[in-house]
Order: C-alpha cells, then sequence, then structure tokens
C-alpha cells in the first residue's frame, strides 16, 4: 500500500474488514465482554442495557446508488426506514425507535421534501418506531442516512453464526424480484412490461417485481417470530444479494462459532428457489444471467435463516400463517454451493452489489 | 408554497420545523407518551428501556460544512464522534456507544482512509464509547453520519427546558475560540498568527483557538456531572452559536414547560464572557465583529445550562475541579439580552450558523 492508492481500488469489503480490524483490537481490549455481546459486522450491534439488549444498526442510502430515477421522494424515505429496520428484523428483534439524518440538494423542491418527510413517517408508523431525531445538512446529492434502534427481551438474538450441520437453510419470500423490478425499469417500463406479458409472464409477477425495488418492506413481524419460535439457529437480512450473505453467515460462523463450525458448508437447491422458472424465462427475455438475478443483485430485504432440522416441525406449526421457503440445508463441505435442475453442482462465487467495486 | 420552491429558499430551521409537526402529530397519536419521553427538537431522543432511559442522537457532517481544508482525516474521523456524544453530553448522559456512516469520495486515499479510522476508534477510546456499527458507501464528497447512544439511569435527563426566574446561566468554558482559530485558518495560519503575536495576543490563546476548531472535544464528563449535581435546571450543547441556542432554550422553555415559562428572559453580561478584551482585540485585527464571534459561530461544542440560584453553593462545591463561567440570568422579560460592558442593554437576534442560509 502507498499513499497514492486510493480506496476506490478496493472492494468494500475490505474498506469493512479495516474498520473491523482496528475495532477489535481497541475494543477487545477497553469493553467488558459480557456488556458488549457483539463485534462489528452483524447485521447489528448489541448492548446490554440492564434487562434488555438493545440492538442497533445504521445503514446510508445515496441518491445514486440507492434510488432508481422512477423512484417517487415518498418511496425513498419510506425506503430508508425500511433498511435500517431490516437489519433490526435480521436480529429478531422488534424495533423502539430510528433516527433519520438528512443531506438536501438545495434544489430539491419544497413539495417533494414534503412527500420524503411523509415517507419517512409513515414508514415509522407503518413499523411501529418513532423517529427519534436526526439532522439536516446542505449536500450535493440527497443522502437518507439512519439508525434503527431494536429491543431483544434477552440475549438470544439472532446472529448470523450459530447454525450446525443438518440445519435447513430458508428465506422470508421471493428473492431475485428486485432484481427483475429494477431491469424492467432499467429497459424501459411501458416497453418492457409489454415485451415480458407477451411472453406470457403474469402482470402480477412483473407488477410485484416492480413494487418490490420501488416500495420494498422490512420482515419485521417475522424476524421477532423467527426469534421466539425457538427454532431458528441464526439469521440475516438479504441486503446485498444471496451470494454475498450466505458467504458473510459462513465467515461469520468460522469466525465466531469456534469450534463448532470448521467444516459447515451449504447447499442450496436451484428446484426450491421460488418462481425459479419464470425467472429464467424472464432472465432470457431481458438479455440477463438468470444466477445472477438470484444471487448477486440484493435488495429483496427478505431474511435468511437456517432452522434446526430437529425442530423443523414446531417451525411449520409456528409459521403456518407466513410465508416462507426452504431452499437448503447445512452440511459438512465447507463449500457454498448450488444443486442446479440440471444435476450439475456449482459454487456459489462471492459476488453481489459491493459500493466500491473492485 | 408552489412545486416550483426550493428548500434553498428556506432556512435550516423551517426545515426541521416541517420534520417537527409531522413527526408530532404522528406520535403523539400513536405511542405511549411514557414510554416516549421526548419530542423531537431537543438535543436528544429519549425512549424508556427497562428501568433505564436511552439518550439517542445523530449529526451529520459533510466535507464542505464541517471540516476546514487544513483538518486532517484523523480530527475529521475524532470529529465526527466528538459532535454526535456532544448530545449526549448536552442531555447529561454517559454514552455507551456510537454508530458511524461514512459517504467516501472514490479518489480518498487509502491512507488517509486509515487515518479517518484512526480518529474515529481512538476518539471512541477517548470517550469511552465503543464502535457498535455503521455503513460505508460511495459519495461524491465525504460525509460522516453518526449517531450517538446515551444512558440516564433515571428520568431526570437534562432537558433544553426546565429554568425558571432568578436560574443563573453558565457554560462549561470559553465561547468564540473557535470562530477565531476558523478565521486564523481562513486569513492564513502563519500570516495571521504572526499579526496577532505582533499584537500582543498571547501564543496559547491563538493555539488554544486553533485547537479548538481543528480538535473540538465533547465535554462529556462535564455534561453527567451538571445532570448528578442536582443543581441544574436545563442544558444543551453550544453547536450553532450562543445566539441560536439561547434563542432554542427560550422556545423549548415556551413549548413545554407550559403555565411556567411565559415571561422568562435571558439576560448575559458582557463583561462575564470570558475573554472579552481579548476576544474584542482579536476581532478588530481580524476585521470581524467580536459579537459574531461570540454569538453567531458556534462549534464550540461547550455546554450552555442554567443552575438553580438556591443551589449555587452547592452546585460550586460540586464543581470546584471544573471549568465554569457564570455569563448571565434567566429573567422575567421574555426577552434575549445582552448588558453590554458601555452599559447598554442589546436583543441577541437569531443568527447563527445554519446549513441553508435564507
Amino acid at each position: 500500500m502507498t499513499n497514492k492508492d486510493l480506496i476506490g481500488d478496493l472492494g468494500e469489503r475490505k474498506l469493512i474488514e479495516m474498520i473491523i480490524k482496528k475495532s477489535e483490537s481497541f475494543q477487545t481490549k477497553y469493553f467488558d465482554k459480557n456488556s458488549l455481546k457483539s463485534h462489528i459486522g452483524d447485521d447489528a450491534g448489541i448492548i446490554a442495557i440492564g434487562n434488555k439488549f438493545l440492538v442497533l444498526s445504521s445503514d446510508m442510502l445515496i441518491e445514486k446508488h440507492h434510488f432508481p430515477k422512477e423512484m417517487t421522494y415518498y418511496q425513498r424515505g419510506f425506503k430508508a426506514v425500511t433498511v435500517n429496520l431490516s437489519d433490526i428484523a435480521g436480529m429478531g428483534a422488534y424495533p423502539v425507535g430510528i433516527l433519520i439524518s438528512l443531506a438536501l440538494p438545495k434544489n430539491l423542491p419544497i413539495n417533494e421534501y414534503d412527500n420524503l418527510l411523509d415517507g419517512i413517517i409513515e414508514a415509522c408508523q407503518f413499523y411501529n418506531s418513532p423517529l427519534l431525531g436526526g439532522d439536516t445538512n446542505e449536500g450535493d446529492e440527497l443522502i437518507i442516512s439512519g439508525t434503527g434502534i431494536g429491543i431483544s427481551d434477552d440475549e438470544n438474538v439472532l446472529m448470523q453464526y450459530g447454525f450446525k450441520n443438518n440445519d435447513l437453510i430458508a428465506i422470508s419470500g421471493e428473492i431475485g424480484l428486485s432484481a427483475i423490478g429494477f431491469e424492467i425499469l432499467n429497459q424501459g417500463l411501458e416497453k418492457t412490461k409489454r415485451l415480458l406479458m407477451d411472453n406470457d409472464i403474469n402482470s402480477e409477477f412483473i407488477d410485484t417485481s416492480i413494487s418490490k425495488i420501488l416500495s420494498p418492506m422490512a420482515k419485521v413481524k417475522e424476524g421477532i417470530m423467527l426469534k421466539r419460535s425457538k427454532t431458528v439457529t441464526s439469521a440475516t437480512d438479504i441486503t446485498d444479494g444471496l451470494s454475498i450473505e450466505l458467504h458473510q453467515i459462513h465467515n461469520s460462523s468460522i469466525k465466531y462459532n469456534r469450534g463448532n463450525s470448521e467444516d459447515l458448508g451449504f447447499m442450496i437447491y436451484e428446484d426450491k428457489i421460488p418462481f425459479i422458472d419464470t425467472i429464467k424465462k424472464i432472465a432470457i427475455l431481458l438479455n440477463k444471467d438468470y444466477q445472477d438475478l438470484i444471487f448477486n443483485f440484493g435488495e429483496d430485504f427478505e431474511l435468511l435463516f437456517t432452522i434446526d432440522s430437529n425442530k423443523i416441525n414446531e417451525f411449520k406449526e409456528y409459521f403456518k400463517d407466513k410465508k416462507y421457503y426452504i431452499i437448503g440445508e447445512v452440511n459438512k463441505s465447507n463449500k457454498i454451493q448450488v444443486s442446479l435442475i440440471n444435476g450439475k453442482i456449482k459454487e456459489i462465487d462471492l459476488k453481489g452489489y459491493q459500493h466500491f467495486n473492485k
């Protein structure tokens, strides 16, 4: 590393690793391990407050990267709350509040600012999570930076690690639809929608995909239920794509679940991915790789979690009124793989959305 | 208001008022007043967690507005933690953690990124407040958005309101020095320093002023002591300038301290402002209005607080090892005034740093 190297030359993961490394060496030295349960790098930080556990997460949304131009200001405000509470959901905590800081370009029309605030406030109402504070500043581009505050009544917060051999891998809803929604907007809404409908793609599927990218929702209730069911061994929210999240929980297990996890790996079954045939068909029509849509885009804000295989019946009973898909299992392969419909087995490479692409 | 009006045409206060108005009408409807003690608009939000009170505040720093070009990346990181914990200090709470989200320009050298992280982490260590999480993103300019988390063991958090007639008005340290430091840098460090020293300004005073703008510190311990002393009736941190803060606490009192505060006003005594003669002399040398330096710049991160006049002896005993200056008193004038050394009395107008200047 020389003084001339720029951060644009590193990937986002490297930048985060630098923070984690510095912060761990300091925090191990200075803080009581019992009160500071977490490490930076999970969905959220955790601290003990009296007999409760506080779960905290920050996410920053930047105009250029996170808001397609078709997204209204109301939707931008709503999404900012959603992404922050999605991390709280990924820990199985219940949200108790949110703080939102805004960088606003001077030339933003007042009525759009008003719409942005409506989106934020109505999302707070939707998630039953009051707006507790924030900051406003003039900036070159719209930036919405939030912090979600959650509570767990006990210390058994759902971490990214904790799964073991034979656990089942599940998701709380469809994945890849945000990616499809994004591509439909990207290639021209009217034209692309017509192309898909002319090829017998259900219009409801198309509308759901567009709604997933413009109005994503956090699975807050589901996250709380995952924890309360006592059948789930780990969880995270899918922000950056299933590929990144699978690698992330795999690394987390190696790092923190010492002794238990050396050989743990994952097998995902392609035929269990919801709507796989429709997604494949759409991918061809949109001239995209279907595996990219499923594994490497993200923004679905579904939960990825592992179920104790001995408790699968309890899980099914507990979740009988909620949507979920079991898409794979934990094994001892030390590999992250997908079993394709054609019978082949393939590694799932670490790809997905990075703000700083290497 | 038409659809063509831009937010650049409103002042920052107006933008914040819009948020407060929307959020209050919603939160009054949906949340239990007992668990949500605070209103948006104080230094920080408050929620009850078990038998503790959580104090939360977010602040966003933007390259162009908050970081003089002479500020190193280490200092920028340190300042981001300072400003967030200063709000916690203003409530008399003790910090338990911080979250930091970064927008980083692609062309930031890696070694400067490293320095930035060092500043953040060492500030966390300095304030005994672990880094609990955050986010990194690519942005057009450097933005550091933080959330400070504090705890109060009881509900008697120091609010901006609560003062009453005859209370004494005090500050935890010198004000106006950040403004002087900023002007010295702005007019050319070497040249201006020489000019001041040639005119018998103490070099330590100059260096302190520069250090106040480049390396501001939050009065965290002092904030905790203010609360524990049980002699203080209100407090806030001075971020935007004494003028804005005095108007802010005055408004807060009218709004929340119903029935008690209709006629309350403030009288500040110019001769009690620390180092007033030196500041006046420097203002002439730098061709600035000395009252602007004292009242309208901010960035000192000192605490502004009111002391119960019946408990002034207890206060003095409690604070005998700490710096403070009593600069005025609460009266029943319903005006915010300064009594000048020349005997004249003048209104302190609402001026100060606004990100969106009207």
